[in-house]
Parts: structure tokens; C-alpha cells; sequence
């Protein structure tokens, strides 16, 4: 447990060290980034989730690999949901995410410690510690999209 | 030298063990995850590439840490252009890439090679290191966008 506590807050410290501020010229250079990074998240931790629920075989490297790119993504998209990036481009980001910063914040850094788990999880090649720790992830999304992620995409 | 050569080896590796195969079940959700990598890979390089140039003061952390990310998507996008996923999306991807596999196949390794190396040399914290290897990741990047990225999207 402590080894998965400090691997955490090095994904922390990661998260911190990227920061948001004037990296976007434009808001649709910060809309394509935050949904470019959460495609490829998904894409990996969907590898990762398959594995878990025997969708394909289990494979500890690919597993692992799979993993540590999901956590390296999970800490970049939200760097990118800075004040007036709410339009640009069709976007599924509601407008509370705005309203409710802190509390949006802290779901993110939810997401990212839970993915930095299973990036532990994956890397002692145990698939019960595996499956574990992708359900944690995935409820970590669920929390977040529940109350920030629209149904349909915005007109702009 | 040496040490850089031994970092592009394990990128190769790393690349090898995340192969295409049967990763996406549509054309489509390989065009766009190929573009998500490859999008956000050019902005972590262009954080690190605005500091060689001087558009932005120079920060050995954010420079590493950009560098790192930029080389863990590095080795992303080419596995997503297997075969019949020319059309399923807009994309910039020209019909070259499907005839020329094997000259597409090494531009792409010697990107990821380039840009390992240009992790190894922020790890540095050397601006001068950094400024000659943004060059070179530029030219890998340009040497396969001259022959194989198209102008315009294409329609579908």
C-alpha cells in the first residue's frame, strides 16, 4: 500500500509540473489536446481492462506497458479545461466543469492516482491485482463523467 | 553517445511490444487514435521545442518532463496505419504509406529514435543539447511528412 502511496503522488507531482497556464493559443488548440489525451488514455486502459474482464489473453508485459502510457496520459488532459475553453469546438465538457473547479479538480486527481495504481498494479505482473485496481479506474471515470460529460457533443 | 543509443533501443522495444494488431476494431477508431497521439506528442515537443528557440525561458523539469511525454507518445501512432485504415475518417494520411510500408516503417522508427534521444538530452538539463536534437526530431518529422502527409483532409 505505501509503495502504490508514493507512486501516487509522484503522478501528482507530474500533473503539477505541466501546467495549463498559456500552453493553448486558441481554446480549440486546448479542446483538440484534452480529447486527443483522453482518446489515447482510453485506448490504453481499455487494453488494460480487456485483459482484466479475459476479453484477450492476459500478457503481463503488454499489460504493463499498456498501463504506464495510460498513467503518462492521465495526468495531460486536464491542464487544457482553463477559463474560456468551454467553446471552440464540439466539445461533451458541461459547463459546470467551470462552476465547480474544485471539485472537478479533485476528480481529476482522482482519476490520474487511481491509473497510477494500476501503472503499479501491472508492473508486479499479478492479474487479480489487475483486475482490482480497473475497477477503481473505471469508477474514477464514471464519477467524473457522471456529473461533467454531456450525452451529445456541443454545436461548437 | 553511448548512453543515447541504448535509450533508443529500449523506445524501439517499447514500440515493438505495443503492435497493431487487432487493437482497433474499425478504420475509424484507428485514424482518430493515430491523430490523438500524434496531436498530443507535437504539443509536448513544441513546449520543448519553443524553449530551444527561445519563444519561451528555458526549464529544465518542464523540458524533461515534456521530452518524456512526447517520447511515450512517440511510439504510439505507427502502430494505427495498418492495413485498410487509408480511408474510415478524414485524415492527411496519403496512399504511399500502404505501398511503401517498409520506408514508412523506418521513418517512423528513426522519429521515435530521434525523439529518445531528445529525452536523454533534457534529462541533461543542457539547453545546447536540447537546441541540436530539436533540429533533428524536426528534420524526422519533416522527412516523413514531405512524402507521406497530405495537404488537405481527405473526405472521409
Amino acid at each position: 500500500m505505501k509503495r502504490l502511496l508514493v507512486v501516487s503522488a509522484t503522478a501528482l507531482g507530474a500533473l503539477a509540473s505541466l501546467p495549463a497556464a498559456a500552453q493553448f493559443q486558441k481554446p480549440e488548440d486546448a479542446i483538440k489536446y484534452r480529447q486527443s489525451a483522453l482518446t489515447v488514455m482510453a485506448n490504453h486502459f481499455g487494453r488494460v481492462a480487456a485483459m482484466a474482464q479475459g476479453k484477450v489473453p492476459f500478457d503481463a508485459k503488454a499489460a504493463a506497458d499498456n498501463a504506464h502510457v495510460a498513467a503518462t496520459l492521465s495526468r495531460l488532459p486536464f491542464t487544457a479545461f482553463g477559463e474560456g475553453t468551454d467553446k471552440g469546438l464540439p466539445t461533451r465538457a458541461k459547463p459546470e466543469i467551470w462552476k465547480d473547479q474544485a471539485k472537478f479538480k479533485d476528480l481529476a486527481e482522482k482519476m490520474a492516482t487511481e491509473m497510477a495504481k494500476l501503472e503499479a498494479a501491472a508492473k508486479t505482473g499479478s492479474l487479480d491485482a489487475i483486475k482490482a485496481q480497473v475497477g477503481a479506474v473505471g469508477g474514477s471515470c464514471k464519477s467524473c463523467h457522471d456529473d461533467y460529460r454531456a450525452e451529445k457533443y456541443s454545436a461548437n
